[in-house]
């Protein structure tokens, strides 16, 4: 047995809420194992009656019967998280990840995180201004496909951003491939989408994937920042909720984030296990400072419920105490036709995301890109 | 409708096999989604027929029914990589991991990957040789709970070393915590190790847990080897697989890898959809640079059952080229009675993680290592 542990801590705590499958029984040992397994990680009958037991160890705040099974809300000392945001992603789905039926379903913060999870730089205030637009939903799109020659992704840009789309990203496939280097390709879309600015009048931004191993992630997101990139697509789910973070609250950088949702999936397709929607791609985008969140809307070619998107829209712009809300970007196959129920249903605030319909309306991309704008407008 | 391109490529592919559910029709779909989501994420009805078409978008080499569905081995430029695991990742499992009924179950790998993927610096032999053991299973342990101070915690890595456990790692949850800072805690077991290797003749390393945010992550890995650690515990589903492989790589480094599973118990615990066991433990583990790699035993805390358990074996020792078998280390609430049948299944080269249940078997924790080390050898 070990010998009793005395702990000096401030008495602070935040809380997730997880729902269980199961009867009574079995949700509740789910829970008390949520207790243990992310913090102790030791047989509960091996520590003393001490500081560890009463403090460390997880606490069941509540457990209430819901319509999907059992739902909890468990407590944590805040110390345990290190003021890191690795640690706390450790600390809310680590271990309890590899058991079946737990689902994170919603984090309560608690003051003490803030001095570590400042949130995005822009949000959707900040966002608005940075681009001059104040009225009206933003419009973006991807160049692709991935094949196509840096001269011909710069010539979509130029189109696109003549016709009036405020973000015009890379897809998130286009990294640094032979036939469409990275540095190359940023230098053309940012050259080109200026002329279009200059052409047109509109304040366009280009938004490369950087998607890169290590310190090449950094590399990239400089280098785009230094020949007048707009914004930065990243990938958290292959290089890290951390290194957003880290992109996002680099002064030397200062650009819009916008994360895309690659690699996540997993989390989220099983609604009795994994992390919900509104925590991923919601709270958990705002805590690592996202400014814009593509996610697979419903009705596209993935297949998020409507109600898995409405998490979404909550999760990233209801009221977090500091944390700004942010966009939210339904997209994934999503046609032009479609724009007036996207309005309907996330409101002004959007970020619509139309990669491939826009050129299903003719040759013309200026003309297809006006279309666009027409749709939101209306 | 966009031009014709043309691609100069080298004609060589790897491929990934899946598996979906669904009739014939809706696997082959979604096989022919894999095909095009994973690639140029385009209406292919838009893209003429050129070498994006016959190049560029993945290609069903073959599809067939099995046991649990459907099943098909689908293929891909090399060129499409970039030369960079994370855009192989993207690939492999990017934006189909948002699409329910599709599982990544194993990756056939071609020359050219083995460039970028150069694997663990280690692996089994090396690791034996690191630490002068070759004829028994490797003994492994963690300093926990979480909670106790750093002398507390030196002090059980003495008694492990003392009584002839071979790794003694962090608790993955243990990081910088202010009752347990991370220089002391490194400082103070490695001279606990130390003092006990001299006393005792054995050769024990210790494996601090390095998870932490960004650029933190090489700090606390260099001030590691730099104080004397023996190896890293890394969290690639929280830090990423390519941050895992850098410090793999890194030669001022040199220092054995533990992958630890936590984060990323969704890709597994369903088996009609994300990562098999095999791909996620086994082959990934591998190719983002791992020697060991920990995961939840049958039989004990968690609920994998004893195929993914055996799948993860086959996975990090069979062979793939010049990529070196790893040690698969099976954890999770692992007794020292399971021994004889770890060993049954798992063969001698294996890493046996003992935790909380080295505490059960009275106070004196360097004669439970001993019975422990008895139980391997019997």
């Amino acid at each position: 047995m070990l010998s009793p542990t005395r702990l000096e801590l401030s008495g602070e705590r935040f809380s997730a809420v997880y729902s269980f499958t199961g009867d009574y029984d079995e949700a509740y040992r789910k829970a008390k194992d949520v207790c243990v397994e992310q913090t102790v990680e030791f047989p509960e009958d091996l520590i003393p009656d001490d500081d560890i037991k009463k403090l460390i160890i997880g606490k069941i705040e509540s457990f209430d019967k819901t319509e999907k099974g059992y739902q909890a809300e468990i407590s944590f000392a805040i110390e345990i998280t290190a003021n890191e945001l690795t640690q706390f992603l450790n600390v809310i789905f680590g271990n309890i990840s590899l058991k079946p039926g737990i689902r994170l379903e919603k984090i309560n913060l608690s003051q003490g995180l803030y001095t570590f999870l400042q949130g995005p730089r822009f949000g959707i205030a900040g966002l608005r201004q940075y681009l001059g637009v104040y009225d009206r939903p933003l419009l973006c799109t991807a160049i692709k496909p991935m094949g196509l020659s840096n001269k011909e992704l710069a010539n979509l840009a130029y189109q696109f951003a003549k016709g009036g789309i405020d973000i015009i990203k890379d897809d998130h496939g286009i990294s640094n491939q032979a036939f469409s280097e990275y540095q190359d390709r940023v230098i053309r879309c940012v050259e080109a989408i200026h002329r279009a600015n200059e052409e047109s009048g509109n304040h366009a931004i280009y938004a490369p994937c950087i998607t890169a191993m290590d310190e090449q992630l950094k590399e990239r997101a400089h280098y785009a920042k230094e020949v007048g990139a707009g914004g930065l697509l990243v990938s958290p789910g292959i290089v890290g909720f951390d290194r957003m973070q880290s992109l996002a609250n680099d002064d030397t950088l200062a650009l819009p984030i916008l994360y895309h949702p690659t690699f996540l999936g997993s989390f989220v397709t099983n609604p009795h296990a994994g992390i919900s929607p509104y925590v991923l791609f919601g709270q958990l985008a705002r805590l690592s400072g996202a400014d814009v969140v593509i996610f697979p809307n419903y009705g596209g070619r993935f297949s998020f419920s409507k109600e898995d998107c409405l998490e979404i829209l909550r999760g990233s712009t209801e009221p977090m105490d500091k944390i700004k809300p942010i966009f939210p970007a339904p997209a994934g196959g999503m046609k032009l036709q479609a724009i007036h129920e996207m309005v309907n249903t996330y409101g002004r605030d959007v970020v619509l995301l139309i990669g491939g319909d826009l050129h299903r309306h003719g040759s013309d991309l200026v003309q297809n890109s006006k279309l666009f704008r027409q749709y939101v407008c209306l």
